[in-house]
């Protein structure tokens, strides 16, 4: 319902997120991306718990899509307010095409639908965002 | 003066930010850290400016200490309020050391010297942590 339109919005709109090239600028290696997006403190445990075993069938998914070196970090940056920060490199040729291949696998959308309420994206992201990318402004292979 | 109160307080106290090794739960790869400070608004051309030409000194005294993969990202989270996110994979084997051989180099100083006058460091960081180092909660190869 919700999560279906959640969905198709991230298919629709042109800038899906996760999905945008990030380059260092100048620098060789994979292209690498951070992104970012506030958690629900009521919410952390269950994210966590989902996280420490992740469903097989996703992280399949994401390595078939090109993913590689995902983290997720956590942190309290101000009294009650905590963000989780995601790190992964991209080794395929098409991230629009492999980020519409994942939201469109089953698995993907069921996952999503437990981990979608516990976030809450923050008001400075991009249009069509839900993880907000953040600017890379240093790298050192 | 400040800053050399800054350094030594980061060398004395037995778990300076960065240097805490942070691994990921039972999965396989290097040591991968997360951590995270604000950027003062007024600061960030010149803090970009930095770090899109870093000093040679400074990232080759990294790689001598092990750091891998470094990347540094920037975003806005709220208006007005800005943050950087660091990751960085660590290769070596024993991380307290190679900090401590990196804050004792002249050049890292000089640099610290430019850097840190930019950030604030967030006020739920650890004690004697400059950046906060975040927990890993997910990692996928």
């Amino acid at each position: 319902l919700g999560w279906v339109a959640l969905l198709v919005a991230r298919l629709v709109l042109a800038a899906p997120g996760w999905a945008q090239p990030r380059k260092p600028s100048g620098k060789s290696g994979p292209a690498r991306y951070g992104m970012v997006i506030e958690i629900k403190p009521d919410r952390i445990d269950y994210y966590k718990k989902l996280h420490a075993q992740p469903w097989p069938s996703v992280t399949k998914k994401l390595t078939e899509v090109n993913i590689r070196n995902f983290s997720i970090f956590l942190k309290e940056l101000e009294p009650g307010r905590w963000y989780l920060f995601g790190y992964y490199e991209y080794v395929g040729r098409d991230l629009d095409a492999d980020w519409k291949k994942m939201l469109a696998d089953p698995e993907t959308k069921r996952w999503l639908k437990e981990t979608d309420p516990c976030q809450t994206p923050i008001p400075t992201r991009k249009a069509g965002e839900w993880w907000a990318m953040m600017e890379p402004i240093f790298y050192l292979r």
